[in-house]
């Protein structure tokens, strides 16, 4: 609470990919002990997940192959926030590419990291409603399939095997605390 | 749902760091469209996250300097799962490492992705209880500080602004629902 915040001694980029970026950072704390970290550094712009919710309550949830858990996986609709884009651009954007939808009102109920301890990486959680159809061409390697989820059902969507990812469930809970369900 | 499983047509090892391997995968859907993705590998077993709770609903979280976000995180207690360990004896290591407790009683909630689109990591939320002080010296460059927080006050942990990753929300939700608050 009350503790001084270390000292970033020195950092360097140690490896560099297409999308990944590595840095070394070496960081003295108060007490005087040392220590080199590695972190995975993003965009400082970060992402946006986005919970599209028709007016009677239903998630529109997208199944899409991910390849870090190489699966289809059971999610919201998300992306990276482009550069010169700002988060609610980017939702209105990826609404369009991943569900055809263009939202009339978005709302940011949050921004959470991914793994506070080694990546600097923030997603914006978007609550996105007044969806109206529009279609927009994205990057994505086939159609992504569009599931309807009732937000009465949130309980049994925690149960599915295939929705795993703790943002996800993030974002269900902040939805069910801003619709009054919790 | 129905969709036929990409295949992976070739990867390989693009770099690697002392935590981090970035791993190339050349992937074919279905539909015949090739696409090279890159993600993050990590050990097979993955990471403990612990939800500590006292008998009477307090939680025992830590204060601990997040080199991702560059800043002290308010969080649960959580490690890597070592060579030859599993999740319950990870679960028992950290515990009093972390917070100098041993719980009698571990039961593991749920597993979790953290990206699923690009790092194959998993974390297991495990529910810790029956806590009885016992120390064992960790890796941690200096003391954490230990920070108690009623589950009944949920919602205003949700406001604390060091208290972001999506994965420690989940493992919120999660015990709120195991202790049926919600």
């Amino acid at each position: 609470m009350s503790k001084k915040q270390p000292i970033v001694v020195s950092e360097s980029i140690m490896m560099q990919s297409k999308i990944f970026t590595i840095q070394s950072q070496e960081i003295t704390f108060s007490n005087g002990a040392s220590v080199t970290y590695e972190r995975l550094v993003s965009s400082t712009e970060g992402a946006v997940l986005i919970v599209p919710l028709l007016e009677d309550g239903t998630l529109l949830l997208i199944r899409e192959y991910g390849a870090g858990v190489g699966r289809y996986e059971l999610g919201f609709p998300k992306g990276k926030i482009d550069a010169g884009e700002n988060w609610e651009q980017a939702a209105l954007r990826e609404s369009q590419e991943e569900i055809g939808f263009l939202p009339k009102k978005v709302k940011r109920l949050d921004s959470l990291s991914l793994a506070a301890g080694y990546m600097t990486h923030y997603t914006h959680i978007v609550l996105a409603t007044e969806l109206t159809p529009q279609v927009a061409i994205g990057d994505e390697p086939e159609p992504l399939e569009i599931v309807p989820w009732h937000l009465d059902d949130w309980k049994a969507l925690l149960n599915e095997l295939h929705f795993s990812e703790g943002r996800a469930y993030a974002a269900l809970m902040l939805v069910l605390k801003e619709t009054g369900r919790i």
